[in-house]
């Protein structure tokens, strides 16, 4: 119950966090709007890093099913946890989205941008090429698995670690970030995708269902992939 | 004594800091002028994090009423010192603005915008809505106490936890910050805005009072259901 | 082997991270197109931190033949090894380049300024000057690799050597990267420039082989100097 | 002889870094133009930290004289070390602009702006007014050595106390350095203001003689102030 509530908790932070760089950069008379894609990508990183620190020796800190199911693909993780992980990981991104909506929600009034509302829930390709945006999650995500489990295996002094890990979506951010705007984690973007089909957004567009198991699909696979490299390798 | 000066002085050098980095860059003819909002984050990210390491063996390093609070109503600090640490830091908060007056004095009188002056004491909604601004500042306050106690339950080396609070306070800026400028603390709202109201500031506009519970009520109640939230799950 | 491997997946996820930044900043419709200077060192800082984290232990790290001379030179690394250590890191840094440009395609079809494809490869001078453009890669070198080994004899916690390493290389582009782009590295240069000659780049122009030799011989006099220099000191 | 070395190879990279990222952004055709003050106040912070990592366990990493001076005053430094300190940051800081103009040469030739040339070696008000810009570098180094002398006190791991002072350098710029260009070390301007008067700049304007008493006078005694401080709190 306690990792359950470890990796729902952080997960929603991470998303609270995250989308919220997102919704506080592009949404309409919001103080930070135009801050800037470095901006957006520091969020992201303390979204990941932060809650990594609080829970990481609970739960171990996944926050993402690409690691969990990676884990579980090289034996490192107990299959028969991963439905737990999951469940929880998708909850906690799902109550993450509604939080970010919640908060900024007169901006969400101001804002007519209909790709910019659906930015604050999901990631979308800057330029729509099916193979191309797969290549995109799927590379990402194999580099950041592989980095994740690789500096794991470094003797580094407690909670370093974990600012490592955020300096790794940093780079997810700025050096890979901006073709596909670096979901690498299949819930960080479909339970907010399934949050804006729902929620009462004002003046929303479409999900962009059609691009939707990209993000899924590929940071799944790349997952797996870095976890079977990073076993070779270390 | 110590204990007094400690959160007296690091709740001074929290504000000098963070509404410095305010005044370095609205305030006209600063060279740090339109220099950004992630700049902004950094400086208060800094303001909180450098006294943190200064004073965090002292006191604990508080510095915000609604953590002081927070934590006596979970029984983890005493009721009794309730008062000389809210003293402290309100005295520390006051004299801070009133340091950041004297230091930036000829851009005060080079600048016209009133809102642009008010915003280096203290901060203001984005959209005017009593709801949802009350909302932001208790959400934001409620994530900022339980991230803070809960990272503070994880083994980091010395030195490393007030980098990973500075983080915190980043995320805060970056992340939710655009909605109500994040007072997330009472005093560091209201005492510098009672410093705007008495200060002979060149061409000063009003204090906006009508605003001004919400940064107090907000943050107090969010940093109660912050440290309860922790309570209940750490 | 395992030492060849740690220096190749290193120098190539440098190359991925680091060129991957350019790309995602200066080519055209990238989500991170024009987010500025600061990012692109940014990039080159985490791209040399988070491998240094995961080989550290392994093979020191160097993913720079200006490191692995200069320390033989002095006698700190044995002659023997330099021609594994330089293979692996050759090797590396095309990989990554090659990666580069599968992961970023699209958006090569999308630029038209061939100097901007090539930044996504190799450096180039800001102003064309011989004497001055070799002093640059040259001093810089020799600044790199004495700090480095110079925070090398420091007594830190562990885990904290790469991220003040990362930090020297954000100070090299933020300090002194803006003359010819700060290579450092004669691989980071070479091996994507020759990538840049054989890949079917969508409108590429010439890899400018003219200039091609200054950041190869530059930072490899100038990591001598520096090694040198550190010897003395230290 | 070492500590010697220590301080002027300290004080040299300190004015290498920082000047440079002064250079590297104001300075015309340099790659890092208009990089913006984050940037800036970036390369100064590790200009500080970096030497500080190396130098520390040597000379204690002062690179500063109101630090020195600073320290002597409340008796935690021998006063018969002081000149011997002095000459070092002094000659170090010389010879770091030097190498700033050789490395930026063609830069400045291209740069038509003689307070661009000038600001690449010393500061200058924001806006000219004896007494406040006195008290913003007074006021300035009295929080600069009280916040170093006092994150000194505290118990941190090794390697993250010259983090936390580049934390604090990078603090000392974006929150207060737009008023004077935050000397807050006699040195750090002096002796690039005569290498600036020395040095044959293409295009060069007056050196600013009448203003260059104040980065020296105010640090000094703001260093004083602060080391006292921080007797009396610590």
């Amino acid at each position: 119950m306690k990792i359950f509530l470890a990796e729902l908790l952080g997960t929603m932070i991470l998303i609270l966090l995250g989308n919220g760089v997102v919704a506080n950069t592009v949404l309409k008379k919001s103080k930070g709007e135009n801050s800037g894609w470095l901006t957006i990508c520091f969020g992201w990183a303390l979204g990941v890093a932060i809650p990594a620190v609080m829970f990481g020796s609970v739960s171990g800190a996944h926050f993402n099913p690409a690691l969990t199911i990676g884990l579980a693909v090289i034996g490192k993780f107990a299959w028969s946890s991963v439905p737990t992980y999951l469940a929880a990981q998708f909850i906690g991104a799902f109550i993450g989205a509604v939080l970010v909506f919640t908060y900024f929600y007169p901006h969400y009034k101001e804002t007519e941008d209909k790709g910019a509302k659906l930015a604050t829930f999901a990631t979308g390709p800057a330029i729509k090429n099916t193979v191309f945006n797969f290549i995109s999650e799927f590379i990402g995500t194999a580099i950041l698995i592989f980095t994740i489990l690789g500096v794991g295996t470094a003797n580094v002094a407690e909670g370093v670690g974990p600012i490592i890990v955020g300096g790794i979506i940093l780079a997810m951010g700025v050096c890979l970030g901006g073709t596909t705007g670096y979901a690498i984690n299949p819930f960080r973007d479909l339970a907010p995708r399934i949050a804006h089909a729902i929620l009462p957004i004002p003046g929303k567009g479409d999900s962009d269902w059609g691009y939707a198991w990209i993000p899924v699909v590929g940071p799944l696979l790349g997952g797996v992939v870095g976890a079977i490299l990073f076993n070779l390798v270390f």
